[in-house]
């Protein structure tokens, strides 16, 4: 039976491609969800859609509410939460995502190098899986997909 | 009606006390619930009760899921929860804390100097209050307490 | 056993203090809640606490969550939700009250006059009772409360 | 992946098929969900397929029970609600389906002029997006459904 | 958008089949779940798979128990539970599925002739439509299915 | 730990006088909670508070809705709900409430004598005991109250 | 309406082949989900996937949580757990499993012979059906797959 | 702020004695909730309350059900389900009762010798903590109870 999974975090490196790849090549029954990858545009939808704000704060907040349509609903709707930190950063909404996840009962993958850990303790201790490459979570989304 | 609250987030400032204080001061019917806030034993009980362990990840672990039964619970009893953002470190934990009180329907009130904001963005715009000093926090519970 | 019930919607009349005091002339044991009724306190809130907005939509929108904070806490703690319809102004938070109480499963009494029984219909159909009185509010609490 | 989408709210204007239009030209993969949109069909159903009442209440009561067998089932199937507030009528069934999606944990798009800002301030916090044209709620949903 | 309905209650009628014939007729995009109404296969189910017993509360236990099985999954997969009550026998089975229903927040169509008014009067209080002939439980099934 | 039961079913029989005394009788810990068991009362408060109605429909319907305030409420708090079913009358709203009970996850035990084991059979195989006694009822309550 | 059932416990007979077979040959349209039943894969996917440990606890740990991604949605997503208890071995996944199920509201069916009764009362007393053989697990998902 | 726990598993060492005594020698605020620790009682209660059964199948089941009044009304307010495992005996309904609370979202602590490491694995992997003597649990609970 197939899985939905979402694939949150970082967005500055092909992590997510190197899985859908992945899921491609060992032709594993999953569909995949993923946020707005484009930087600028997720920063911007705010204004470019619902009009200028005087200030950031609002600028960010309607941008913000607009990407969490997607979000909120995608990581609802998932079997398991992918959650990628990278190296740069404060990569706060990914922490946030993986507490939402966790907040509905929805398991999630954590993804991230080892120099990461000591700030990642509490994320990476209600995860099911603490991975360190795409290669793995792919790896893990095989041996969990055999019939 | 009482207000039950837990503060989470930073631990290198005295901004709990501030709030204790003004609950205080104010004579305000909350309960004010926290984390552990001393670092090193925060870091260390998982080994100092359940034993050594041979690698730093398992030392981490032990200790954030202890912890865990302590802030997941008083999480899911609270009426809102007030998150703390610093200017230091990676505070993924506080950030995780905010996404758990949002998947379980308890709402937020989030504390960060301006700078903090764009980063914050997500964790921001699920919070009912944004605010920049614990004096503000202090007045919002105030205000929400009045017969 | 106590109820605690919450009274939701119209500012400009003395209704809740109706029912208040029916509730301590017949020595029911029912604990009531309210929103705050000053209506300027409660519009301004936003600014004054948490400081002044350029456009009036984002003054309201803070003042309107801080109001939250306390509204939505005190209707999902509440036995049932009381929700008045005056005869003037538009009063969309009062049937926005009673639909969150629907959709969390938690019973509502409401009150109006009959002038109003058409565009209520939706309101009026998922409510337990629909009284045109403080009186007959404060029967149902009396009837409901016997031992 | 798919969103399923209800649209409550005003009757009197042609917003629900703007936004149905804009859905096939950006060939969307939304499905849409509409409550029964004639007035008349909607007022007098209950009696039409019940009998007669003696009064008023009664014969609204039974029509808005049966219309709700629709609305209630669409909203909680719903990802996202979109509610619209038109410039006359009380409409407070719209500001009740905007409250019950709340209390459902689903996210709404609130679309009015801006002259309803400030009477609707409560329902436009809870909102994840508050727009003013059909056009908006368009771009909206083509960003959110981008691949 | 297509309903998922449950027929419950009397079996000593052919209500169940007017409905689904109704469906047909009017081509309405609805599922149509039963229980099993073969009155004997129902009552002794228990014994024939799973053995004898020496007592009828046992053979009843264990046959109820099987049922349930195919029941509570059917009532909580639905959007409606229509409840049917006849003139003759306990039916507290119906009774029950309608509390069930209503437990879990799926609404409730209730059908029965007039005289069993006063009995069913707290089943109908909970219910959405008071029905007493499977053509209108057509009609209203036909109405909310319009496009 | 103290438990809280409700009381549901038959109203022509002493049965929860006898289950209150046994708890006085051996100092339970239990908050015993009820229906309103006065049959004129319970039939007619819809009329007393609200107003006459032109059918006996209507005036039942009103009934019913006040008294489901109090019986859905105390439901929803109970650790357990004990149901009683006599040998007369309907008793419809007795198998609705442990149908309720059911489909809120609250355990039940049952009581009514031999006779009624086959129509009650899914009533009772949904149940953690059946009772043919109020003692039994008792020495179940003592059993799981010892410290 | 067909089921989705998930097949837990022992791994050292082929009880859930003979399910599956009995599946085929009465065309019955239900999906059948399963854990991963290769034993050693099962317990060395930790180490396999992410690394060598130290000690055996945190081998079988991580090999766990990944057995737990696949278990945990496959349960949840299931209509009817099926558990089956062997002579052998300690089994305690087994019941747990089926506490979660109970846990989730997910009904059960035992498989067991009669010796398991006493140890497995707990478990059975839960349950939907009680069952000694995998026929008789196949006459149910027949009896409840009429249409 | 206090705790609930219950103390869930193996009924023939002092384990109970223990914690509730480090919770006294410490001033601990918590709750402390068991099961009948009495095995005679426990198991032979169905019969004793409710009359003599032909079968030991029956003699067991309504003695479960009995206990389960108890145990999943304590396990369901509880904070922190904590279980132990010995060394004898099948202990099924431990491993049970560690599956309800997972399946509940209530944090569970493991008691268990290292010889059991292996069969317990899966319910290990989903608690808070694991530990190997009555001393670690007081540990703990006297750690999260820190003012």
């Amino acid at each position: 039976m197939s899985y939905t999974i979402y694939l949150s975090g970082e967005i500055h490196s092909d992590w997510r491609q190197q899985i859908k790849q992945g899921i491609i090549d060992h032709q594993l029954d999953i569909d995949v969800l993923t946020p707005i990858t484009n930087h600028d545009s997720s920063d911007n939808v705010g204004q470019e859609i619902l009009g200028l704000e005087p200030t950031n704060f609002w600028k960010d907040h309607k941008a913000a509410k607009i990407n969490a349509l997607r979000s909120n609903s995608y990581i609802s709707r998932s079997d398991i939460v992918v959650v990628k930190f990278g190296d740069k950063y404060k990569q706060w909404n990914a922490a946030f995502d993986a507490g939402i996840a966790f907040g509905l009962g929805i398991p999630t993958i954590i993804l991230h190098s080892p120099e990461l850990t000591h700030p990642l303790k509490e994320v990476d201790a209600a995860a099911l899986a603490v991975t360190e490459t795409p290669e793995q979570v792919v790896e893990i989304l095989k041996y969990i997909s055999q019939s």
